[in-house]
């Protein structure tokens, strides 16, 4: 029975399937049944799916049906469109072109708190307290507003622990305010490696280093899911590590959001941002969300940068020049909210408070791994020109969200070529010899 | 000629019109007159107008037509929409749709950087060089991002000098960042006012502040047009007089783009920041803009934060974590940009182009003379309840945008009541006795 043995190996319950139905576990009616069974219902209806025909490097002589759709395995870089992403807009639109300025007050989406209904389900999706969390700006700079606040080196803690392999946003972020505060990025800055030969960082080498430098580290900022081995960090475990040393932990969610479940305000995090424009569906460039912890609300006891959207909404407009905060993550607002960008997220959010984060990562366990055991399969007797693959991303399906890297020994140009000839969409990642296989939906 | 008197004040122009056709000037006749000889045309019909009927405050039994257009007067706070926005950003939503990811790097807006399309009208319309100009974040957050760099106090030199009425973010952004160097705001904030008995600020007093204090101060924020009093500073001689004493200058243009010429390059502005959303048209809490003097390009000398959108965009994506600045503005980048934000400023920038600043404004400035001139008329004899009127904003076209801020001596509120259920859409400024005209298209 499915339900009783989550606790099993996803894949260990696909092949018991598999031999209950008598199919081959890599058969293709394996996968039609499977499908038939509808056992972690896809909602992948609910998006714009890219045809085949319109990707710009398909050769339509090697796909099926060129009007179908596309593999769309790169909602870790760009996430696809809500069907009802345009409507959401276009009341946006119509109500500007109607009434002007009192769009500000009117509406659904009264745009000057276009932010305020998009909080609750982000707060679900995060594991948070409804005011711990707020859209606003981008990422990167909501990274910088946060670690203003927090990264505040004394003489005998200045140090920041981070991924040696970080994105490259974060590094800068880091490197630059080490520098703001006139000291040495070089001296500041704990890179994480993995051991030799492996790809990943393991838990207890992070413990060892909080351990040993933990009294000079300032501020923890790590990625919960590496955008490029795919592992999903022990959020929970480092956090409590870091904080029993002394440290301040922030986590970049970009790849963790919409894509693992989270709980933000149970594991203690200090802080926390992300984008919405990879798992969460809100289009290119789209607003940037925020977790700042209950205890941290006394923000004016924090360094930090104000603007007038810190100050409480309801005497904002008094404009009295005299700051009394908002409170929660809102009191890092600066500008007014995009309530462009703000509609386009609620079509998203929308999605993800119906199906629930658990119920998607139920079904994303199972795919990444029936992905997983097909790539296995296909390359098990280095029987074709490829040679062998290497599994960057983690094996056990709770070190990982809904990505497979891998690594191929040779000609990873060409595996790309080919693979996008027949309409299979990943993240590009130059000079990298990584394939990134998502399903996100 | 209406040509050759361009120096006369327009209202002088317009009285001449007036004796030549025979009409009074503030008959109803004379404005059909003007309407029909279209001397400064009118590019109203690319806006959606919000109609009489729709408006919530309207009282339809006082106006003549419901289904006519609104007297909309409040492009100071939120812009009307262009009617080419819809498609623009119905296309780049065709885009998301049909070829997802692959749309970063295709079409006429490549969402990587879409921002790009629109830095050639930008730097027009502010009098920048190309790469002096950049579209990213929003105001409050680049004007934080700029002071970063050029607010760095000494134990000299540590003031920042500003308009005692300040908009609220702007007072904010000083006070924080003071505090962000463990200063006291008290001592370092220096705040100007408007003589007694006067609204606005003289340039002689600014001038002389300077000339006092200049050699404390290390950096001067002010707004390019007042958002409150709609008085155009003398940016040129300003700053002249601000960098004479050392000191770095930056301003805040939300009021003034799109309202009156600007010539940051020339003026030798050494940073300014303003917002989309007003004169720009570009939807409630749009994307911000962003001037860098081509003098402070090397910004590897500055202080400043980063992120990966700060990264050349030609190596950006090798991911190498070694920054290599963009140049220019750009290098303020952070994040990736809005495509959403972008192709609906887009489709306001293309008006601007094609009209040119110069010919909006000395439409303005007619249009605004004008106003004033029925304004005198109307109050000039102390014949109604509302008693007199005091104006605010300067009456010397010249130290101007197209705005007027009067004062009612008594009953703003029903003022304010009586013009809505007219029809006449105004910026809400509470507390305060003052009406705010607009003509801005
Ligand atoms: C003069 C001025 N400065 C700053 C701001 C703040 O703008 P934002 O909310 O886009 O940061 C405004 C907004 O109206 C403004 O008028
Ligand atoms: C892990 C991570 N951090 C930071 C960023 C930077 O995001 P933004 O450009 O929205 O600031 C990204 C973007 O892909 C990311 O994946």
């Amino acid at each position: 029975n499915e339900m009783t043995s989550l606790q099993a190996h996803p894949l260990e319950i696909l092949s018991n399937m598999a031999s209950e139905w008598k199919l081959d576990l890599y058969s293709e009616e394996f996968s039609h049944r499977l499908d038939k069974q509808n056992l972690w219902p896809s909602n992948r209806h609910k998006f714009h799916y890219p045809k085949l025909k319109h990707l710009p490097n398909v050769d339509v002589s090697l796909v099926d049906n060129p009007d179908g759709d596309s593999v769309y395995m790169c909602g870790n870089s760009l996430g696809l469109q809500p069907k009802t992403a345009r409507d959401y807009i276009d009341k946006e639109l119509d109500k500007w072109a109607k009434i002007g300025v009192f769009g500000h007050f009117e509406g659904e989406l009264p745009w000057a708190e276009c932010n305020e209904p998009l909080k609750p389900a982000m707060a679900r999706l995060v594991g948070a307290r409804l005011d711990e969390v707020d859209l606003m700006n981008f990422l990167s700079v909501n990274l910088h507003l946060l670690m203003i606040s927090f990264y505040r080196p004394t003489a005998t803690r200045f140090k920041i622990l981070l991924e040696e392999k970080a994105f490259p946003s974060d590094h800068y972020i880091v490197e630059s305010q080490i520098k703001l505060h006139n000291l040495n990025p070089e001296s500041c800055m704990v890179l994480l490696k993995p051991r030799e030969n492996e790809f990943t960082l393991r838990t207890v080498d992070i413990l060892r280093v909080l351990e040993e430098q933990g009294d000079n580290i300032a501020v923890v900022l790590l990625s919960g899911v590496h955008y490029f081995t795919g592992q999903l960090f022990e959020i929970n475990k480092i956090t409590q590590a870091a904080q029993a040393k002394g440290c301040k932990i922030g986590w970049d969610l970009a790849h963790a959001v919409g894509n693992v479940e989270l709980n933000l305000h149970d594991w203690n995090v200090d802080f926390a941002a992300w984008c919405t424009y990879k798992y969460l569906n809100s289009g290119a460039g789209s607003i940037g969300g925020v977790f700042l912890h209950q205890r941290h609300f006394e923000v004016s006891k924090l360094k930090k940068l104000d603007g007038w959207w810190s100050h409480r909404s309801d005497t904002r407009f008094q404009m009295t020049n005299k700051i009394e905060y908002e409170m929660g993550a809102s009191a890092y607002a600066l500008s007014n909210p995009s309530m462009l960008l703000c509609s386009c997220l609620k079509a998203s959010l929308d999605i993800f408070d119906e199906i629930g984060i658990e119920n998607l990562r139920k079904r994303s366990k199972f795919l990444t791994a029936y992905m997983e055991s097909l790539l296995n399969k296909k390359f098990d007797k280095n029987n074709n020109e490829f040679s062998s693959i290497q599994y960057i991303t983690p094996k056990n399906p709770e070190e990982r969200g809904a990505q497979i890297s891998i690594r191929f020994a040779s000609n990873v140009k060409k595996v790309h070529q080919e693979i996008e000839k027949r309409g299979v969409v990943r993240a590009r990642c130059p000079k990298i010899c990584t394939s990134t296989f998502i399903q996100h939906i």
